[in-house]
């Protein structure tokens, strides 16, 4: 376990990995307990995971990637994808949380209704944009955990969606946001980080 | 500084902040500075930071939440958005990179090429799906940012997209992505962490 801002200033996106390496279930294991934490609209936990890890899978990932060369270097390679559907399930999130106490009859009424006006009168478009919001907020930590972990990453978007959703068999209701691979880095294809703008450039105060 | 994963386990989304409390300045200069680091899709950089931190912004900000509580009580209330158009301005981050020499003539061509098939192929509904992907990832950032300077934070989807553009003049081609709370929290309005899913309920491999 690592200080957090130097977890933070060390993680990199990799471009290339070593192969031959497998990530051992325990360390996904230990990722994932800690993943469940990160925060979500309502608490809905729209994300999914599918993790590519035999080689037979990551050949078809590779393929599903328009032949990027480090998927194909990758111990790992995962779709992350969001529920559009995630409010469908609210009520089984909230029963639990009514069963452990957090909750109230009144308040488990207030919240179910809250959560389907809201996503009714949203729509397909919130939906949407509520699957990629929420999957995308939960892959940043991700990317930190396994960080914590020993374990470098890349996020990715260039990927077949549709040859994606056939790998893994993905519901139609969950959209694919994110392609991440995840190793240990090639060293020898080291590249300074890109240039980043000074903060004042995008951060306003009113 | 906190250990990684105590950070990571201590955050959680704040119902109610102690009133009265100002986010100091050199607070936010180092949360922006170690979040210029967050990944972004080809490095664009998509994401802008609204802060409200005035009396009189806040309470704009509350009326724009539909008067949500939390936004009244706390020490600062930032909108985050994403760039639609962020793929328009590589040139400017790519030729910052081949002064820097972390990319040649060629890696340069090679690059922006790639932006401009990808999003223009991708038309409207790719760039606001970017907008909002890249937006997110650095808001994850930005909470456990936020939360290792000893902050609280709570990010919400519950506000009137048109008056928080009015409030900040946001230009039309940044997509408000959410809205964050941040202040020190009122452990007197405490909850217990709602339920979560184990992880074997949204992960699976192969």
């Amino acid at each position: 376990m690592g200080e957090f801002l130097e977890v933070v200033r060390e993680r990199r996106s990799a471009n290339k990995f070593l192969k031959g390496i497998k990530v051992p279930r325990e360390d996904f294991e230990a990722i994932f307990n800690d993943l469940s934490q990160a925060p979500s609209c309502f608490n809905l936990q729209h994300t999914h995971y599918y993790v590519g890890e035999t080689e037979e899978t990551i050949k078809e990932l590779y393929e599903a990637s328009y032949k990027q060369y480090k998927v194909l270097t990758s111990s790992a390679t995962i779709i992350v994808t969001g529920d559009k559907k995630a409010f469908k399930d609210a009520s089984q999130i909230y029963e639990a949380s009514k069963f452990l106490k957090i909750i109230d009859d009144k308040e488990y009424d207030d919240i179910l209704n809250t959560i389907n006006e809201l996503h009714e009168s949203g729509g397909a478009s919130f939906q949407h944009d509520e699957a990629i919001r929420n999957a995308s907020i939960s892959s940043m930590l991700f990317l930190l955990l396994a960080k914590d972990k020993g374990w470098d990453t890349c996020p990715m978007i260039y990927f077949d969606s549709e040859k994606v959703k056939n790998i893994f068999d993905i519901p139609e209701n969950e959209v694919p946001v994110l392609m991440i691979t995840m190793g240990k880095m090639d060293t020898t294809s080291f590249k300074v980080r890109g240039y980043r703008k000074p903060y004042n450039e995008y951060v306003k105060f009113k």
